[in-house]
């Protein structure tokens, strides 16, 4: 059952909830738990994430925790593809490989264990947001630095604003909802 | 396709990687990220887990941040079913509802959007391991206060040492693979 993409991106525009002031005075906050609670809308957008993965022929699903894992991992088992996590540090139990990032105010780190990509693996990076592009970025580098090729690099939406593509380089980006 | 449960556990248990001394010396830590990188057994994973939530006619998966996300939201998807977000303090932007719980020194908490459960929803909780049952037993109030019924508790991982399952009462718990 084919999905329209227009459709599917309307749908979920009208079922996220937008928060103003949150988490800071100023920022519109997209909130997605109201598409995840309906169940039948988060199965089509899981769907239309997997359709994208087969496309590009991807053998390996990346996920960013912790929002990240919501999308990845469905997508992963639904094409029955190993899921790589990237995870915040010390969580990650066995030798790991991390890259970090600059943030307005500091830097922030992520991790991936070794053995989560292997030289040659397609890679399709599965994310919530695009917003400043610093967390993918830094995903794609750690990606690149186990050998892997990203593939894809899909978002459910994209803050157009921030102009978080620009430090995505070349790659394949593909957003659902574009605010 | 059924899976065998003993073949389906027996597998598992042969894909997950056990680390000495992490976190902290003297624990053995069962690292399912060996698991994942199985795309065919994480799906057969995800395949079993819908099942109990099928048979126990839930009509809403909860995921625990964040390696619950990893097996709640397959399974969510593929049942067309709503995932109800357990997180951290902070990262629900709406009206949240929250318990806390003892730790070994401390306290930690967790949190619900008050519109995540609805009284009369058949909650099915979906995480990776039982330990000490801390983190399952506050997530199962919560979703009582919420006014929702937990139908299921199930795990991939089981420490049965840790006597988890005391904590959860009369629930019904259900672990693939017990330690």
């Amino acid at each position: 059952m084919a999905d329209d993409r227009l459709t599917l991106a309307t749908d979920v525009q009208a079922a996220i909830r937008s928060i103003p002031d949150f988490p800071k005075p100023g920022i519109l906050f997209r909130d997605i738990t109201t598409a995840l609670m309906d169940g039948p809308l988060f199965a089509r957008v899981c769907d239309h994430f997997s359709g994208l993965v087969r496309e590009k022929g991807c053998n390996v699903v990346a996920g960013i925790e912790s929002r990240g894992f919501i999308f990845g991992a469905p997508v992963a088992a639904a094409l029955r593809l190993p899921l790589a996590l990237i995870r915040k540090p010390g969580k990650l139990p066995w030798k790991t490989r991390s890259v970090s990032y600059d943030l307005e105010y500091g830097t922030d780190t992520i991790e991936m264990h070794e053995d989560a990509v292997k030289p040659g693996d397609r890679v399709a990076l599965v994310d919530d947001l695009l917003a400043t592009g610093g967390t993918a970025g830094a995903a794609v580098r750690l990606i690149h630095d186990l050998g892997g090729e990203v593939a894809l690099v899909t978002f459910l939406i994209e803050l157009e604003g921030l102009n978080g593509r620009a430090g995505l380089d070349d790659l394949h980006v593909d957003s659902l909802v574009v605010y």
